[in-house]
C-alpha cells in the first residue's frame, strides 16, 4: 500500500485518493509543467490516522524518502543556513471545501533559515514578516493557541510605537514580534516553539488531518450533504519566492480575455514581488506583454504552456505563476472565471475551433449569469458613490426622482418623468405605481417579497430589504444610510448588485451578441421543455417573444383589475348588495377585459395563451387605511361607515389560506363567467382579423376535484352560449396546494393541463409564508438547516416529491395531460433541471428570464 | 328472468334486486307477520326501462298476474264500488335515499271508489281529503304539473270561504277541490285525469322509475358517492285503513323503552285513526297497555310478534301497525332510535340475555352519542324559552351572568360568580376568561373556531357562530335575536343543541350508569389503540384519568404562559433587548412552569406525559389594541411607543405560516431550554416523592429534519446538565406540516415518537385557514363539493394519504417509532377508525371525549 505520491506519480483521475488539489498538482506535473516539487499524503492515511491516532505501517519511512527526494530535487535543504527548504502544507479533500480546513505556509522557517531568506531576498522586512506569520499560524493551527493572543501582542506593539497600520511596522518590530510570539507559545503551552523543520512538518501534517473533524468542516459537510468519511489528503510543496531580486517575479494570466472572451493571452505580472503584492494593490502590475521584452525566453515558455494548458483542459485557464531567480514555476491552473459575455464568446469560439462540442459549450455557461446581459447595467466607467446596499432583487439599473407613493409614481410618469418608487414594502395596490416607475426600492422584504416578485415579472430593477432606509412619509423625506433625501431628489439603483447611488449614474443598454444568438439556437436544438412566459399584458408578451418564448404560461388577470380605469368597477362589484348591481359592475368590466385579451392574442398569434381566472381575495382590491377608505367612499359615493364595515368583514386572519382562487369562482360564479366570456369574445374578434388563438383557461387553487368539475361546467356553459367557437381552447388548473398533488389522479380527469404554482405549493408544504419568513428563514439558510431558500429553488425532497407524485398520478388517469410550472421557480436553472427530470412539458418564467430558461432546459436535456 | 316478487317470495338478503324497502317487506312477510299484501318490481326492470324506455319481455304479463293475486289475497278489487283496492307505490333503492325519489299513496281512487271509501270509513271528509291529495300528488309526480298550481287553487278556495287553515275546509270544499284539480290537469296537459286504477298504476310505476334520474336524486348520489346504475325497485302494496270505525286503529311501538332501555314493551295507539293523526297531535294517543283491555286478543298478537321481531333482528325494534276492522297489519319494523343511556342499557342487557355477543354490543353504540352522557344537560322538565340558536360547538349546559370581556370573567370568577363569556370571537388572550367562565358564546366562527376548540378541550359548553347576537361593547349591552340584555343579566346555554335561553334554566349532572362502565370495559378488552388525552393542567388530566385515559398525548405549554401571574414575565422575555434581560425573565418563568409540570406528573403517576414546547408566535402574547398596549406599557413601565413599535414589528401577514413552533426554538433557544429544564427538574422532584414519570418532550412544527436535529442536541445538552435523570424521557415531534409527512423517513431518525397535528396538517394540505373558511366552507359542504368538513373528520383522500405516507416512511427508518394523533380529530370516531387502519399507536383527545375514543377504537378493531 502506497501512502505518499509525488506529484509526478499521480494524475487528475485520482481525486479520491489525492484530493482535488493533489490530483490537480499531479496533473500539471504530468503535463510537464514546472510545478514546485512536492508530494501528497493520501486520504487513506488521514482516515487511518483519525481512526487509530497513529500512522499506518511504512508511512514514516515513505515520508523520509519523499523529503529526501524533495530536498534533492529542489536543491534546498530543511534547516540549511545557505539554501533552506521552505514548504507549504495544505489540506485537500475529494471535494472543494474552501477555507474549511487548515493550511500552513513557509514551514521550515526558524532563526537560522530566516537569515538565509533575508540574504536570498535581500528583504529583511519581508522575511521577518513571513517568519512572524508562520509562528502565529503554526501556534494557532498546530498548537491550538487562540489568534487573539497574537493580535493582542501586535496591538500592544503598535500602541507602543504610536502607529496604526501593520504596514508601518519596520523589520526590527517584526523581528521582535517573532520573539514575543514564541514567548506566548512558551507561556501557554509550556513548550519551546519547535525549531526543527521536520518536527514542524510532522506536527503540521497531523494538525491538517485533525482539521478534517473541526466543527467548521463538519458543519460545512452537513450543509452540503458530503460524507464525513472521505478524509483529506495533505499536500507538502516546496515554497518558491518571486521576490528574490530582478530575475524573480510573479503574475496571474488568462488564456483568453475574461471580460470579452477575445482569444488573446491576457495577464499581469510584477518583478521582484510575491503574489500578495499583486493582490494588495500597492504596486501597479505590468501587462503580460511587457514580460516579452524584459524576459523574452520566459515569456515564450509561459505562452507555450498556457496554450498547452487550454488545449489540455479544453477551457479558458486562470494561471498563477512565480519566477524564482529566472526559473518559471506554475502554482495553479484552474478554469477561469469570466463575464457572461465572455462565457458565450469563448464557448462559441471553442466550438468553431473544434476544441469542444456544441453540447460541451452549452453545459459550460451558467444560465444565471445571462441575467447580467439582459438588463441595462451601470456604466462601470462612470463615477459613482454607493451610499447603501440592499438585496439584489431584480436586475437592471435605473435612475429617477424619488417618489414615496404609487400614485405619485403614476402621476410623474404621466408627465414624462423618470421615478424610483421607494416604499417600506409594496402591495398589490401599488402595481400601477410599479408599472409607472423605472425601478423599485424597499426597506423591508426579501428576494421573494411582493416588490421583488412583481419587479422581476416586469423586468424592472428592484432592490429589496435595504434596512438602511428610513422613510418619513409625512415629511416626504427619507434617509439612506447617513444621507438625507427629499422626494424629487434623483437616485440610481443597480438591481444586479443591490447598490444605491446618489444622483444619476450613466447606464448601458444590453447588447445581445451573435454568440448569444448562437448559444440560444443550439440550446433550442437540444431542449425538450417548452419555454413559456408569465405575462399580464401585450407589452410583456412582446418582450418575452423577442427573447424566444413559445407561449404564455401564466397571464394573471388580477393585475388588470388594479388598473386605474377599472378598480372603481371592481369595487362596485365587490360592494354590490344584490345580483343585479353586481352584474352591472361586471358588465362594465367585461369590455375592458376583452380589450386586454385581444391585445395579448394579437401579439401571441396562435401561440398558447394561458389565462388564470381571478386569484386574490377580494379584500385586496379594497382600501385599508382610514384615509384611503374615506377617499374611496367619496369617489364611489358610498357611506364611509358602510365601506369600513365591509372592509372589516372581509378581513382575514390568514389571507393566503382564505377566500380566494377558485373558492371565489365557486361562491360567486359571476366573476369567472365574465372573465371567460371576455376571453372567448376576444378570441372570436381576433379570429376575424385572421389571428389564431390557443386559449388555455386556468383555474387557480384547486384542492378538490369537485371544485374543478363545477367550474368546468360553468366554463362549458359560457362556451355554449358564446359558440360556435372556431379556435382551440382548453381548461386546466393550477396545482398549488398539497391536496391537489395528493389527489392529482382525480383532478386530472377534469383537466386538460396542470400548471404547478410552486410559490404557493412551497409555502403550504413548509407551512411558511414568504411574507413572514424573513424573521427566521435567513437564520435557517445561514446555519445550514436549509441548504438554500426553497422560495428561490425547488425543495426537491419535500415540494419536489409532491410534484413528482402529481405528475405520475395525473398521467395515470389522463395520459395526454400537458404539465408545466409557472411559479417563480420556472426561471431558476436548478429547478428547471428538476422539472425536466420529472417529465414536465413546459416551464413558464418572467420575460427577462426566458433566455436563462432556454439554456437551463437545454442543459437539463444533456 | 323473474321481474316481480311478491313479498312472500323475497327476503332480507335480496336488497340489490328488491331494494332496501322491498327486502324488508319481504322479510317481515317471510316471518309470517301480517303485512298488507304487495309485490316488488326489481331494480333490473328499472335499469332496463331507463336504458330502453320500454319494459322487458314478459314483464306486463307478470304484472297482470301479480295484480290478480293481490286482488285475490286482499279480497279487494281495483275500481270496485263495494270493495275497492287502493295501493301505495313507493320507490326503494339498494341504499336508503330518504325523500329523494317519489311515492304515491291511495292509488286507485276515482269518483267510484271514493264513494266506497266513504261508506267503509264513514268519514266523508277524510275520503275526499285523501282523494284530492292523491289527484294533486299524481298530477305532480306522474304528469309533471307544478305543486304551486294546486296550492293556488286551494288558497283561492280558502280566501273565498274566508278561512285560514286547511283543516277548516269541510268535505264539500274538498270534494270541489277534486274537480278543480282535475280541471287543472285537463287545462295544462290536455288530457282527462286517468280514472282507470290500472292505468294509474302503470303510469305511477313509470314515474317512480324515472325519478331515479331526477336532479335531486343524482345530486344525492354524487354527494354520497353512490353509483348511478343501481336503479330503484318499485313497491306496490295494498293500503290499509285504521279509521274504519272502532274496530280499527293505528299505533307505534318499541320492543324496549327507547328513553331508558328498560326491557318492557312500550308504545302508543289511537282507535279509529290514521297514522298521521298520531303525528299531528290532534288527539292524545293511549298507552299501549290500554290496548290489552279494549282488544285483548289483538294485543296478545301484537305482543307476541314484537317479541318475535326483536328476537329475529336481535335489536330493539320500532314498529308501525294498523288495525283494519279487527285485523292487525304491520307496516314497518326497523331498528329503533334510542337515547345514549338506552343504547348502553339495551346493548348490555342483550349480551346478558344471550341475544348478541359483546362484539355486536360494542358495534351497536354510536360513539358520538355518548357525548350527551358526559356533560350536564338541560333539565327537559324545566320551563324554558329558546331565544336564539347557534352552532352546538361544545356540549354541556350552563347558566351565568353575561360578561363581555375575558378580564370581567376572570374578576367575576374570583368573586365566586358564575358567568357566561359572550364575545364576537375568542383569541388566545381570552384563555383566562374562558377558564373562569361557565360557558362561552360567540357570534362568529364555526365548529372549529378558537372558542369551540378550546372550550371542547376544557369540557365547557360553547355555542359558536350565533349570528343573531349583536354586541355593543361600549354600551356593555347586547341583543340576542330580538331580546336586549345588559352585562350581568343571566342566560343559559345548551352546548349540545346550540340553544340560548333567557334566565337560569335548571340543569342535570351526568350520571354514568353501570351499563356505561360495562361497555367501556368491553371496549378496552378489544381495542388496540391507546387512548391519551389533551390536557394542559392537573385538573383536566384528572378528569381524563377518571374517564379512562392512559396518558397525556398533548400538554400545551402556551396556555400556561397566558395565566395571570406569568404573562408579565412572558412579555418581559419578548421585549428583552439583550440576552441577559431575556434570561432574567425566563428565570422567573422557570419555577412556575416547574410547578405546573410537577402537578401534572403527580396526577399521571407514571403514565406517559407528552409536553409540547412553545408553539404560537410571540406576538400572541402581546396586546394589540391601542388601549391594551397602553395598559400593558403602564404595567411594565415601558414606553408606549416602543411597545407599539415592537408589536407592529412582530405583526405577521399570515400568522399561521409565520415565526412559530420550532422556528422559535431554533432562533431563540433560551425559551425551549427553560421549558425543558422545568420539565426535568419537575420530574426529579416528584421522583423523590416516589412518583414515576414518563416524559415525552414534543417539538412542534417541524418541516425539516435539521430543525429536530438541532433541538434534540439542545434538549440532550440540558439533560446532561440536569443529569443523572432517573426517569424515562423521549424526544419526539408533531407531524403537522405536509413536508414533515413527505420527509418522515429523515425525521424519524431523530424522533422517538410522532404525533400528528391534523388541525394544522389539514389547513396546510387544503391551503385553508379554519379561521377564514366560514366564508366558503359551509357552501362547500352544502353543495357537496366536500362530503364533510375536513376540520371535523379527517380528509382520507388528501390528509389521510399524507398521514399514511408518514407512518410508512417513518417506520421504514425507525421501526420502533411510536405514532399517534393529537389534533381535534383524535376524538372523532370516523377519524379514529382511520387512525386504527393506518396503524397508529395512540389517539389523544380532550378529556370529555376519552370514553368516545375508547369505544370508537374498539369498533375500529372489530
Amino acid at each position: 500500500m502506497k501512502h505518499i505520491y509525488s506529484f509526478s506519480e499521480g494524475d487528475m483521475t485520482m481525486k479520491d485518493l489525492l484530493g482535488g488539489k493533489g490530483a490537480n498538482l499531479s496533473e500539471m506535473t504530468k503535463l510537464g509543467l514546472p510545478v514546485p516539487f512536492g508530494f501528497t499524503i493520501t486520504t487513506e492515511v488521514c482516515n487511518y490516522f483519525l481512526r487509530n491516532e497513529s500512522y499506518p505501517l511504512g508511512y514514516s519511512e515513505e515520508l523520509s524518502e519523499k523529503l529526501d527526494e524533495l530536498e534533492h530535487k529542489m536543491k534546498k535543504y530543511f534547516g540549511s543556513a545557505e539554501n533552506p527548504l521552505l514548504v507549504s502544507v495544505r489540506s485537500g479533500a475529494r471535494v472543494s471545501m474552501p477555507g474549511m480546513m487548515d493550511t500552513i505556509l513557509n514551514l521550515g522557517l526558524n532563526d537560522t533559515t530566516v537569515q538565509a531568506l533575508i540574504e536570498k531576498t535581500g528583504n529583511e522586512r519581508f522575511s521577518y514578516d513571513a517568519y512572524r506569520r508562520f509562528v502565529a499560524m503554526f501556534a494557532n493551527v498546530v498548537l491550538g493557541i487562540g489568534h487573539h493572543h497574537f493580535e493582542k501582542a501586535m496591538d500592544e506593539l503598535k500602541e507602543k510605537r504610536g502607529i496604526k497600520e501593520d504596514t508601518q511596522l519596520c523589520s526590527e518590530d517584526l523581528k521582535s514580534l517573532v520573539s514575543t510570539f514564541k514567548k506566548i507559545v512558551r507561556e501557554r503551552k509550556k513548550i519551546s516553539f519547535p525549531e526543527d523543520p521536520k518536527e514542524q512538518l510532522r506536527l503540521a501534517i497531523e494538525a491538517v488531518f485533525k482539521s478534517w473533524n473541526n466543527k467548521r468542516a463538519i458543519d460545512y459537510r452537513n450543509i452540503n450533504g458530503f460524507s464525513h468519511n472521505m478524509g483529506t489528503a495533505v499536500n507538502v510543496q516546496a515554497m518558491v519566492f518571486g521576490n528574490m531580486g530582478d530575475s524573480s517575479g510573479t503574475g496571474v494570466a488568462f488564456t483568453r480575455n475574461p471580460a470579452t472572451g477575445e482569444k488573446k493571452f491576457y495577464g499581469e505580472f510584477l518583478i521582484n514581488a510575491q503574489g500578495e503584492d499583486v493582490v494588495a494593490g500597492i504596486r501597479t502590475p505590468q501587462k503580460i506583454e511587457a514580460l516579452k521584452e524584459c524576459m523574452p525566453k520566459l515569456y515564450e515558455e509561459l505562452f507555450q504552456i498556457q496554450a498547452k494548458l487550454e488545449d489540455h483542459y479544453k477551457d479558458m485557464q486562470d494561471i498563477e505563476f512565480t519566477i524564482e531567480e529566472g526559473r518559471l514555476f506554475f502554482l495553479q491552473t484552474r478554469t477561469g472565471k469570466r463575464t457572461a459575455a465572455a462565457a458565450l464568446q469563448i464557448a462559441v469560439d471553442m466550438v468553431n475551433e473544434g476544441l469542444i462540442t456544441k453540447k460541451e459549450a452549452l453545459l459550460r455557461i451558467d444560465p444565471k449569469q445571462l441575467n447580467t446581459l439582459l438588463h441595462p447595467s451601470i456604466d462601470t466607467k462612470a463615477n459613482r458613490e454607493i451610499i447603501a446596499k440592499g438585496l439584489p432583487a431584480s436586475p437592471g439599473a435605473a435612475s429617477g426622482k424619488i417618489v414615496l407613493t404609487a400614485d405619485e409614481a403614476y402621476e410623474a410618469n404621466e408627465e414624462g418623468e423618470n421615478v424610483i418608487l421607494v416604499r417600506k414594502e409594496t402591495s398589490p395596490e401599488d402595481i400601477h405605481g410599479m408599472h409607472a416607475a423605472q425601478g423599485v426600492l424597499t426597506s423591508t422584504g426579501g428576494m421573494t417579497s411582493h416588490a421583488a416578485v412583481v419587479a422581476r415579472g416586469m423586468g424592472k430593477p428592484c432592490i429589496a430589504g435595504c434596512k438602511e432606509i428610513m422613510i418619513d412619509i409625512e415629511d416626504r423625506s427619507l434617509k439612506i444610510g447617513n444621507r438625507s433625501f427629499k422626494a424629487g431628489d434623483v437616485i440610481t439603483i443597480d438591481g444586479a448588485s443591490g447598490a444605491i447611488m446618489s444622483g444619476k449614474v450613466p447606464t448601458k443598454d444590453p447588447e445581445l451578441s451573435d454568440a448569444f444568438a448562437t448559444i440560444m439556437k443550439w440550446a433550442d436544438e437540444v431542449r425538450r421543455l417548452k419555454i413559456f412566459t408569465n405575462a399580464d399584458n401585450a407589452r410583456d408578451a412582446q418582450v418575452a417573444l423577442d427573447f424566444g418564448a413559445e407561449g404564455i404560461g401564466l397571464c394573471r388577470t388580477e393585475h388588470m383589475f388594479f388598473e386605474e380605469d377599472r378598480i372603481l368597477y371592481v369595487r362596485q362589484m365587490i360592494l354590490a348588495q344584490d345580483e343585479e348591481s353586481r352584474k352591472n359592475a361586471l358588465e362594465k368590466l367585461l369590455p375592458m377585459q376583452r380589450e386586454d385579451f385581444k391585445d395579448i392574442f394579437r401579439v401571441m398569434n396562435g401561440k398558447p395563451v394561458t389565462i388564470r381566472l381571478l386569484d386574490p381575495p377580494l379584500h385586496e382590491f379594497l382600501p385599508h387605511t382610514e384615509t384611503n377608505i374615506k377617499k374611496v367612499a367619496n369617489e364611489m359615493g358610498v357611506d364611509f361607515n358602510n365601506l369600513k364595515k365591509l372592509v372589516e368583514s372581509l378581513h382575514e386572519v390568514n389571507p393566503m389560506l382564505g377566500h380566494r382562487g377558485c373558492r371565489l369562482g365557486v361562491t360567486t360564479p359571476m366573476i369567472y363567467e365574465m372573465q371567460v366570456r371576455a376571453m372567448m369574445e376576444a378570441a372570436k374578434v381576433v379570429m376575424n382579423e385572421g389571428i389564431k388563438t390557443e386559449l388555455e383557461i386556468e383555474v387557480p387553487l384547486i384542492s378538490h376535484v369537485n371544485e374543478l368539475k363545477i367550474l368546468r361546467e360553468m366554463i362549458e356553459k359560457v362556451a355554449e352560449e358564446e359558440g360556435p367557437l372556431n379556435f382551440h381552447w382548453k381548461i386546466g388548473t393550477m396545482i398549488e396546494l398539497p391536496r391537489a398533488c395528493l389527489t392529482a389522479d382525480q383532478i386530472a380527469k377534469e383537466a386538460d393541463f396542470f400548471a404547478f404554482g410552486t410559490n404557493d405549493l412551497t409555502q403550504m408544504t413548509f407551512g411558511m409564508s414568504r411574507d413572514d419568513a424573513s424573521s427566521f428563514l435567513p437564520h435557517y439558510t445561514k446555519c445550514g438547516i436549509l441548504a438554500y431558500d426553497p422560495c428561490e429553488s425547488i425543495d426537491v425532497d419535500g415540494v419536489g416529491k409532491l410534484m413528482n407524485m402529481a405528475v405520475k398520478l395525473g398521467r395515470s388517469t389522463n395520459p395526454d395531460l400537458f404539465i408545466g410550472i409557472c411559479g417563480e421557480h420556472g426561471g431558476e436553472p436548478r429547478s428547471i433541471a428538476f422539472c425536466h427530470e420529472i417529465g414536465l412539458d413546459f416551464v413558464s418564467c418572467s420575460p427577462y428570464r426566458v433566455p436563462i430558461a432556454r439554456l437551463a432546459a437545454a442543459q437539463a436535456a444533456l
